[in-house]
């Protein structure tokens, strides 16, 4: 068996104490159930070695310190429904530690609007905790489904669709239990006794949130989320460019809205591309087969689905005058710009439901059409979680089943993220990026722009295709450094990274050097996730000395295979 | 030279090296300048062994590579105007290092609003450098003068007046020169080519920043920090309560107006000691020379000078629609919880300047009296710094001079300052705790509360005191000591310590532990500023091995002082 090989008896050894600690039952070794846990929506190199599932955080602390002691390392994750990004598979081997029995929702205020939570919470758990006790308190959800952690989704740094969208700059609390099983609080929950824990970020003396998240220095088994008062009134917005042309002029337009505090949430602009993935399967049949998609025949189901080359969503929070006044400044900042400018609250959308068809006839926009696009992205905008968007993990498939399993039915996906100036200029320069470079691959450019952050876009480029077809495996991570590469030249770099990439992570920085000693400090044996957002130059090197065996029983596999 | 004797030999090998690179000017060694140094608005304890003056970024990083190879400890500071926590004196001996020489402004973007600084760099200079630019951005200024550091400021997380408050939740590409020289940027500024360096906060990786704030990891010699687009309208508001009992429900409703975006800046709350110290001097002649101030008089003063128990002071920021509406919502809110809620923008004060008299017998409302306090409020609300509050540091004396120099004039002054949760109850507690405790050991209980976040409040209590009067200093770190020792009991933690009280850092929890391998990853000789914000149990364990000569050596001279 090649995990036993893999760490040797040292393995062995971890592995009985493993199931002494938490059951043979939470100790996976199957051959079937890991390669189904080193399955990702694109092909992966390393191996898992065993599937640990501790409950509590005593055991997620004892399972750490055989870690440690055995030099096995170990790949935490949160739910691992890190889609786009490599899943729960590991970028070096080692035995994942899944975290999602660990989903107890600890405490709850919902005057001071905040939930402290296990990383096994998902979505749909705090949003129905939420509504089983009528709090007036809205999430903030991806659109990646309603089994996801938030958690994992916050320590990656994801983003979602409400004032609350950048996640990481709306939590606190951290509890960290470090490589040698010790605990560690983040913040002033480090005070047994502070009041202030779960409200205030920074705590006093250094503030070390942000060196756990996207990081391989210590695993987070719990953190406050601090949640969104529900506004009194809600109000979202959609609209379409029907030209590429329009783009800069559009982000230009919004920025000051961002900037100002108008627009308070971080609007979602999809191109074409984007939208129809999102609402239908590749058009085999038109396409006689071959792929990537033609331009013009995007054209025309862009003119079938009344879909624009961008579209715009976005979202007004407040008081009914206050969204009044917000829709008075979009209205004038889009003036000119964009097309079917259309606002949409609750009310309109229950009506709009009720009488489809004769609305349409009214106003002369299909919602009917657009009604099964528009529900999930205008719930979303209110921190309603859903699983549609996941659909179009299914785009190169002839169809999605009902219940997805986006890893293990051979969906291709590839996210690349970039971040830039929210300008124009910025925004064009990606979308040009993107069009040269994907269907030069044989892959469609599918493109969303988020207004992440007063000042930022955060771009979000797919590469979607099916993994069942041969050669699309390779095709695909060709193109995504390809792509990353030329983003990387023209000064557009991630956010976020997928376990293909983290060689993103290179170079001869001081940063790195920080990363490498801190590294060294608090996990010595490079037990915790080595290679996950860790310099190179090779994964290996990471593996301080004394570990050198590791090194030799890696290139001694490698010979076998 | 009790210096020379502080760390022998090796003391004046370092200022030989320093003078070579810096220049004999920038080396100062006279006891005069050195006691100047050492001096703070309390007494302090600590040798100021040199002070270097760097000028550039390149002389910082040789100057701390000469204080690594010699086993000096340095102390860095930006301009040291750190009132209230120490000013400039070390916490434990060292030279200090003055960054104010490093004072340019090394990128500016308007229409991303930012401006990316060095240490040296003021709140008059930025502020004045804005205007020569007729830029529409507003900075966040605090009230302690025109001179103080952006950057000093913002590591030790200070707070404001405007939306942007947080200092440290709006700055992002921090530039660091480590222990040995070094260099590190954090975020996406670690990447030459990266456009998003001045814009987002995260980069990819660990994110660092935290780390190098309140922190002895690192000297922070650049930061970009985020600007306020000016608001189309301003409005600023003032209320008063005249009963205590007000201030619960004070708070409490204001909580929803700042968790839903209405009130989008830090409001601040001062109660009637902070306010008169802030108008005129201690009232000697009343109280016939003795002090603490009877409540009765200052039941006198409250009524002779027309201010609250509690004072309130907000601002509006919007366009004239988002401003109305705000204050319709603030106006419902306050309505029977407030006594004289009063709106103020930029015309009627300019009119009210012009006519205070009339306009007090029309409105009631003397404003002729209030305008000097006023004007600077107003101000800070619109980021115009301002020095005027820096005479509330002569209380005790009989007048403040037109140059204020706080720590060489023998102002007393401690400020402890604890966050609590935004609920009633806890102001109350800390307020109670504040009322129950000064007077006791013969200082005037002045607090003020800042709606620091969306659910924190940070409280600011000054201990005001003369130096110049025999006792007084001993007096004044006794009473902050149990003021600490009961707002901790009580579960109110401070976000900002003091350099007497850097002990509040100690506890054997895990966040410690990491702390420790940090500093002993990033700093093994740790030269760079010993004991600040670094837990104990005394200053000289955080020398690690190989370093105990400096302790033998301490412990020498402690015997022959």
């Amino acid at each position: 068996m090649i995990h036993v090989m893999r760490f040797g008896d040292r393995l062995e050894t971890a592995l009985h104490q493993w199931r002494e600690i938490i059951g043979s039952e939470n100790v996976v070794t199957g051959a079937e159930p890991l390669a189904a846990a080193g399955t990702a929506t694109f092909s992966t190199d390393h191996i898992v070695t065993a599937v640990l599932r501790p409950g509590t955080r005593a055991e997620v602390q004892e399972c750490v310190r055989i870690a440690n002691r055995s030099r096995i390392p170990i790949y935490p994750v949160s739910t691992g429904k890190n889609w786009g990004y490599g899943s729960k598979a590991p970028p070096a081997d080692a035995c994942l530690m899944e975290l999602h029995r660990l989903d107890r929702i600890i405490d709850f205020n919902e005057k001071l609007a905040y939930v402290t939570i296990e990383p096994g919470v998902t979505q749909i758990q705090l949003y129905d905790f939420l509504k089983g006790r009528k709090a007036k308190l809205w999430i903030d959800a991806t659109g990646a489904g309603l089994d996801t952690s938030i958690v994992g989704n916050t320590l990656e740094r994801g983003f979602g669709h409400t004032p609350y969208g950048d996640h990481f700059a709306n939590v606190c609390g951290m509890e960290v239990v470090l490589a040698d099983g010790q605990i560690a609080d983040t913040g002033f929950s480090r005070f047994p006794a502070a009041k202030a824990g779960p409200v205030y970020r920074w705590g006093v003396g250094p503030s070390l949130d942000g060196l756990f998240s996207q990081s391989n220095l210590g695993i987070v088994t719990r953190m406050t989320i601090w949640l969104m008062p529900a506004p009194e009134y809600f109000q979202a917005f959609f609209f379409r460019c029907d030209r590429e042309a329009d783009l800069p002029g559009l982000l230009d337009a919004l920025r000051p809205l961002r900037m100002n505090g108008t627009l308070r949430s971080s609007m979602h602009i999809a191109n074409d591309y984007k939208v129809v993935s999102s609402i239908q399967r590749y058009p085999w049949e038109e396409m006689g087969g071959a792929t990537p998609l033609r331009p013009e025949l995007m054209a025309t189901l862009r003119k079938k689905l009344k879909c624009g080359v961008w579209n715009g969503s976005g979202a007004l929070y407040g008081t009914t005058a206050q969204v009044k006044e917000a829709r008075r400044l979009v209205r004038n900042a889009l003036r000119g710009r964009v097309n079917k400018l259309q606002f949409l609250d609750d009310n309109k959308l229950r009506v709009a439901a009720r009488f489809a068809k004769p609305y349409s006839a009214m106003t002369g926009w299909d919602l009917s059409r657009t009604l099964k696009l528009v529900r999930p992205v205008f719930g979303l905008m209110k921190g309603i979680p859903t699983s549609q968007p996941l659909e179009s993990c299914y785009w190169r498939k002839t169809s999605a089943p009902k219940k997805m399993d986006i890893d293990c039915d051979g969906c291709g996906l590839l996210w690349c993220a970039p971040i830039a100036p929210l300008e124009g200029t910025h925004a064009v320069a990606i979308s040009e990026i993107a069009h040269r470079i994907l269907p030069a691959h044989g892959f469609e450019p599918m493109i969303s722009l988020a207004l992440l952050t007063e000042r930022t876009i955060g771009c979000v480029i797919s590469i979607s295709y099916d993994r069942d077809v041969e050669g699309e495996d390779e095709k695909a991570l060709h193109c995504y450094e390809q792509l990353l590469r030329e983003l990387n030249n023209d000064g557009y770099f991630p956010y976020r990274l997928g376990i293909q990439s983290m060689a993103q992570m290179n170079g001869a920085s001081g940063y790195n050097t920080v990363l490498r000693r801190l590294k060294h400090a608090l996990d010595p044996h490079g037990i915790i996730s080595p290679g996950r957002y860790y310099p190179g130059p090779n994964l290996n090197s990471q593996f301080p000395e004394g570990d050198q065996d590791i090194v030799a029983e890696r290139a001694e596999i490698a010979e076998k295979r």
